[in-house]
């Protein structure tokens, strides 16, 4: 978290007027690395999936949310502290005091345990008051007066679903077929304490795969029938065993561990998302939630789940099957005509819909947490090289002799070519590769005297500090081969002897 | 707007209950054809200038737009319909009735325009009441209880400011450098009724230029020095004259026509955008506005202007020179001190700001519009082809003997190469290829029975219905060339003599 703040990751918002605790913002180098996790899911689930992508207000007037059942389900169990009046989420607090989950309790359950357990203020000691409920949507008014109440929305599926005609007429009728959102979530926390693993607004990318309940195949299922994930049952956790069962997608359906094959299908998809963004697979997990846990709109929900160090196991994506739960609500309330014909034309149904959503916010700082590394004495991002925030640094050896200029030459064309390059010229050649490894940065081109003469550079690789040297109008060919993996670093020019730069 | 409407680009929010004025959906194709600008957007200001880009919450708290001075002074005139109640923007209901533009008048002169020109209510005739300000911020409340006013960010630059600290540490104390924040913006429009033009929710990129005030130099402006733009005076539009003065980028410097090069080398690179994304030079214009039209943090504003058919000019960005008004007002209020050493270290200084922000759906809108052609009977929108949402179609000729197969092998395949291919196979070829240029698809791959025999098939291009025959294992590798624009389509294959599917 030092080097995140420190480095342009992850800055608390509002943080020269003292903060608002469930906000942060992303600086220069999460920027970028946010984006990186945005492209890389449009490549799953757009370019991928072929779904199609809309983009629709967070504003949201009250008739949607209150079809999809937010406006009166989507509430937080509450309490105050009778002395000092501060506001609790009680599954934070429990979680706070005693370390243990009461998510999914009835109100009077909480009470309980919170008694029981001597759950008190951790601010003043005073004793917590009752539980209520608290809408955690955050409320707003559409245009003069007060007529017109909206909403953030809590969710950017519903957005989708209520495009959901004009969807399917763009999918010429086609079943299965998805469509996708990317963009802010809203939750009015009460007050929220896990940094940035509570937010009160988050980025989210939702994926909405409208099936017929008859047929709720995936036409690629084969691709992952032998991809194999762990998953922890709901009968499991509601028993005490922490038992996870390893399967394959298609053991998973053919055992009737999960409710479909599409299903499935996105628990292997997620799993392998995660993989590719840089989260080791040892630290995946897939936890079905209790009925207890899940959401209003939800028959079958299935949490993945991330171990970090800081936080525990942290949920990054949840994968939904919302059943015809909201066509339905929105088709009554509308009075629009949400069914459509089955493939064979021959019956109408309501679509059903599994739904994979994914936290991005989330799954960063665990990227993070997972890239970070301590040897040796240095501390380095071991960061996917695609996924890289500044993809090369370009130095001089020297502040002299022509070296920076030739350098900035360099890194303009680099720019130019559309790599991420960063120019750094202050402290010693060591000081600046320590700075460049501590984010994440892949390769380091150093331009030195003999740059002058023949037109090479070294190139130094982040993970192993050694050197090779290249002709620099073979740098936008090397460095595009080395990033994407395609070229080992040895194949990249001859290599250096260098002593001193060693770590 | 009826292939925007009817091909997935433009929808109206809300819709099957009825839409909410002042927002809209982007689709799919639509969604696309944003991402594309946004990405063009980010190689100008983040890759191309440098500029550090961060992304804060649009939730923000009151304290924060009270010292930017929002809360006092973000307000539209506003008047209601003494018979129907119905609510107006003054400059709205007087454009709509009158033609006419009142924007930048006191709210008494505005009163006595109507009268003068008899402007009554648009909806049932009734006389129209006084004019007042109404606060255009949507408000809302962070937590439970009401303690804590938020409002959504009227633009994205206050979480640059506020985030100025951090940023000036990234930039190693270097001036001037650049920040940027692409996301929504909100404007509580009174009783928006211009479509896409004016919307309650927006996506915006804004750039803030933090300078030296006694340095207002870009390192670069011998890049764009000689580049010509049409600038319209303020003074000129205070005396009625339409006469546009066209300089490059140097002559506005020396003729002291813009503040400062800083500003005079965003209008240059502001038109490259807009050129870049595809709007025709001829239709953009530079508009100052006048002391009146002045946001109140803004010493010099330049509106970049596109001449359409539906709505006339439309402002599409705004370059404004902010001074160090935004960081003066939060070093104030916050406490902070936000002073930092000039480049030779010996002052101490309150940067300066230069802002270019652009809108996203408005040129989004232009460029549809300019885009759209008529031509021989057949409509198509001839976009850039590196902007194009749909970059390659894949058709089988026939739905039958294998060529549905074998094209979805090839549509699979460019998918897998990153290429946003459409697979269609509905309909006659000629209705398929109709389709495609009315949603701007440069190029369509067909597979025909030679396609079984050899391994090659027919592209198409767009714009003049040529065929070339080319291998099907060249297609990545020439498309790429093709939509880049660096290969003549002519060179792309062997030419097909064909009759029938020309236009």
């Amino acid at each position: 978290m030092d080097i995140a703040l420190r480095r342009g990751f992850i800055w608390p918002s509002f943080e020269i007027y003292g903060g608002v605790s469930g906000f942060y913002d992303f600086g220069p180098l999460g920027s970028l690395l946010k984006n990186k996790i945005i492209q890389k899911w449009r490549e799953y689930y757009v370019l991928g999936e072929g779904f199609f992508e809309v983009d629709s207000p967070a504003v949201t007037p009250e008739e949607v949310l209150k079809a999809s059942g937010h406006v009166n389900h989507f509430v937080d169990a509450m309490t105050e502290c009778q002395k000092c009046g501060a506001a609790f989420r009680v599954a934070d607090v429990v979680r706070e005091v005693t370390g243990r989950d009461v998510e999914g309790m009835s109100k009077g359950e909480m009470e309980q345990f919170m008694k029981k357990h001597g759950v008190r203020c951790p601010d003043c000691n005073g004793e917590l008051g009752h539980v209520f409920d608290f809408n955690a949507i955050f409320r707003t008014t559409i245009g003069p007066g007060t007529q017109r109440v909206g909403y953030l929305r809590p969710e950017t599926a519903q957005g989708i679903f209520i495009d959901f005609k004009r969807l399917q007429r763009h999918a010429r009728g086609r079943l299965p077929f998805g469509a996708v959102q990317i963009g802010r979530g809203y939750r009015n926390e009460i007050s929220p304490r896990q940094g940035i693993i509570r937010l009160r607004e988050f980025t989210m990318a939702e994926a909405e795969v409208f099936f017929d309940p008859e047929d709720p195949h995936h036409p690629k299922f084969s691709d992952v029938a032998g991809e194999k994930f762990r998953l922890w049952l709901a009968v499991d956790q509601e028993k005490g065993r922490e038992r996870l069962n390893e399967v394959t997608a298609e053991q998973a359906v053919d055992g009737k561990l999960v409710c479909n094959e599409l299903m499935a299908y996105y628990i292997a998809l997620t799993k392998r998302f995660l993989g590719d963004i840089g989260i080791p697979k040892g630290a995946v997990r897939f936890r079905q939630q209790t009925p207890g846990q899940r959401a209003h709109y939800s028959a079958e929900t299935w949490d993945a789940e991330v171990l970090t160090e800081r936080f525990g196991w942290v949920e990054v994506a949840g994968l939904a099957y919302r059943t015809d739960y909201d066509l339905t609500r929105h088709a009554e309330a509308s009075g629009e005509d949400l069914a459509v014909f089955s493939a064979d034309k021959k019956r109408k149904v309501i679509c059903h819909v599994v739904e994979p959503s994914y936290g991005i916010d989330r799954p960063l700082y665990c990227l993070l947490e997972h890239a970070f590394a301590q040897e040796r004495g240095r501390a380095y991002l071991r960061l996917k090289k695609d996924m890289a925030p500044i993809e090369v640094g370009v130095f001089p050896l020297l502040n002299r002799d022509g070296l920076p200029e030739k350098a900035e030459v360099v890194y303009e064309g680099l720019r130019r070519e559309g790599f991420m390059a960063e120019y750094d010229e202050s402290g010693s050649i060591g000081r600046r590769y320590a700075r460049a490894d501590e984010v994440g940065t892949p390769y380091c081109v150093t331009i030195d005297h003999r740059t002058l003469e023949d037109e090479t550079a070294t190139i130094r690789d982040r993970d192993t500090a050694k050197q090779v040297r290249a002709e620099i109008k073979e740098l936008p060919r090397l460095l595009r081969s080395l990033l994407s993996g395609e070229m080992p670093f040895e194949m990249a020019g001859e290599a250096v002897k260098s002593k001193s730069e060693r770590p």
